[in-house]
């Protein structure tokens, strides 16, 4: 129940995205029980090919919380994390990770032997996969089937 | 000749963060020959997992050039990036990675296969390793035997 709420607050935040049209991913960080980082991926709008949705929660969370070290803090994100926010989330100690949809290529959390080696010796970070997965997914399979009308009309 | 050079380069961003008493690591992003972004890691300073030298370096590229893909610039690093700015590395497009030191421990980019597979597939990245390797090393080992110094007289 409770895990399902946070992944729809990181859904509202894959909306904003959504209205924004960029690629609707969205995370939070929550620690003791309430939200102390939003993030939403926001690539073209910042211009810059490091703003995912798990970076700007964890620089959100960091903010808030005024120190860098997670490890009581939990993530949710709507779609398993890229190699870049693997590691992020592995730097910033986390170890509670909480995944949407896999994603459709890069199994970086789930199936990359040497990853999941990195990920689970130095951090220990557990993961469960597939919370609101059908919503998670279907958010961003309307988007890019959006996008593509949009183009076949220009 | 001009590999040392943006290598030196690189060392002096990981002079600054010595200064500053940060795990000493430099990077520079190079474009058609001119440096366009610089970076030092910055962890305690910014209170931020994030603020690797890498990470830096591309937060500063991106706003120079005032666009995200650097498919044609290079980054001079002065030790083998971790899981998170090797990810970043490949998600901004850089194809051209030189590296001073390699990882004690972490041989992220030269050994760990699956990310080698994803490294080179996605995104061709040539990297080159051991680029004043002697001084991008030392400056490090001098480092941790400061702080332990340190430690030792608190």
């Amino acid at each position: 129940m409770e895990k399902e709420y946070f992944m729809e607050q990181a859904l509202v935040e894959a909306r904003k995205a959504y209205a924004l049209k960029e690629t609707p991913i969205g995370a939070v960080i929550v620690y003791q029980g309430r939200i102390v980082g939003r993030g939403f991926n926001q690539v073209e709008l910042q211009n810059n090919p490091l703003a995912h949705a798990e970076i700007m929660a964890i620089n959100d969370a960091v903010k808030n919380l005024a120190r860098w070290r997670l490890y009581d803090c939990q993530m949710y994100v709507t779609m398993e994390p890229c190699f870049m926010c693997a590691g992020a989330i592995a730097n910033s100690r986390i170890r509670g990770l909480y995944i949407g949809a896999g994603h459709h290529k890069n199994h970086i959390v789930t199936k990359h032997n040497d990853f999941k080696k990195e990920f689970y010796t130095d951090s220990k970070i557990n993961f469960e996969i597939g919370i609101l997965e059908e919503d998670c997914s279907r958010i961003l399979v309307d988007f890019f089937k959006e996008r593509r009308m949009v183009k076949k009309l220009d």
